[in-house]
């Protein structure tokens, strides 16, 4: 019965995330969904790739968490259109929240929409929302044993953003380890390692993304249609 | 109807809590059950403060993981008890998982056992194991936002754990800030402020925990009973 229950819960989600992605590229939008635990440095990436991002795209964000807008609100001051998804305490951003969120931003003057998903490096890697590719992130000061102890969040994303790579001198964080990790759960990601307080990898994961958008249909990674 | 399910699986998570605590109890063993997100640093605390606590204290740890037995491991190195739970994708432990956990342990040769949750700052929360204290942590290279946006891992609480403060001259984290914030979701919380790497409170950390488990009976902090 709870097993019957949960397939319905999951099957709702995968419709409506279906639904999402149709939507967005029938319009040619691409749509990343950006992952990883609370205070990995989701938002700083956002805050340091969105400048060079929209020198060449129209992009708009949509920004999950439990509780405040204080995302939302340093994104909006990049002069970027973003909508602010309050799940109240829920675990993860699923697609129904999601399509209420592209209700709101102007999808035919927007090249590419990125969500900011809430901070939790599990239960919203279980939950598609219509995206094309998810990026994953991992920061230093997390610790190297996390692509092994949460795999789900690195298997099938198209990239791993490493962050807080200033801090490695400061950390026992072992890059070549955490690298060869990911690669076993993951042998086809793009490693990145960035560093918003110097801008290192920033440009490089810009160019990346820029090329991600360029495909002639946007990828599907993470499409089961 | 899925409204009704839900609430059944938090009625059986409820019940099964309640026989936990009251089995701990009635052995004189004290539980805490210890919060936050991945890489937060919650086995490195217990690395560093079981060798104080076991010095007159008989502990054991219930080590929740959703893959791996490396942070088991890293508790057996110091002579203590423990044993893996491995959720297997799952967020969070629950009631019963900890009874099986409990199964496995000389309760009656055992003052102390704590918890370490699955790394997640969320879903933890909503499920009572049968402790009698909870601790969360929160590392300062998380930022010192996450009080106000993830307010459930705060409330309720007997304490809150600041960690990796000898990373606080490299980043922006105001550690007033974040004190103001965790106050005003609960103003009972002790906060420490820890720093594995040169043992920065973890002697006046041991020492409380040691005061917890002298109260004549364990404190019922999440008791719904």
């Amino acid at each position: 019965m709870k097993v019957e229950v949960l397939k319905n819960v999951f099957e709702k989600n995968e419709n409506a995330a279906g639904e999402n992605r149709r939507r967005l590229s029938a319009r040619g939008v691409t749509c990343i969904n950006l992952l990883g635990g609370a205070g990995c440095g989701k938002t700083s990436i956002l805050e340091a790739v969105l400048p060079a991002l929209t020198k060449s795209l129209r992009v708009a964000v949509l920004e999950g968490d439990l509780a405040t807008t204080r995302d939302a609100a340093r994104i909006a001051e990049l002069g970027v259109p973003v909508v602010q998804l309050l799940t109240e305490g829920g675990c993860h951003l699923n697609a129904t929240l999601i399509e209420h969120g592209l209700d709101r931003l102007p999808l035919d003057e927007i090249d590419l929409v990125i969500i900011e998903n809430v901070g939790n490096p599990i239960c919203p890697a279980n939950f598609d929302l219509g995206e094309h590719l998810r990026i994953s992130v991992l920061s230093v000061t997390e610790g190297d044993d996390k692509p092994s102890k949460y795999p789900l969040l690195f298997k099938g994303v198209a990239a791993v953003l490493l962050t807080k790579c200033d801090l490695l001198p400061h950390t026992d964080f072992d890059i070549e380890q955490a690298r060869q990790d990911i690669r076993r759960v993951n042998p086809h990601a793009q490693i990145f390692e960035t560093d918003v307080k110097n801008g290192a990898g920033i440009e490089q994961l810009a160019q990346w993304i820029l090329t991600q958008c360029q495909q002639p249909a946007p990828p599907s990674l993470c499409s089961k249609e």
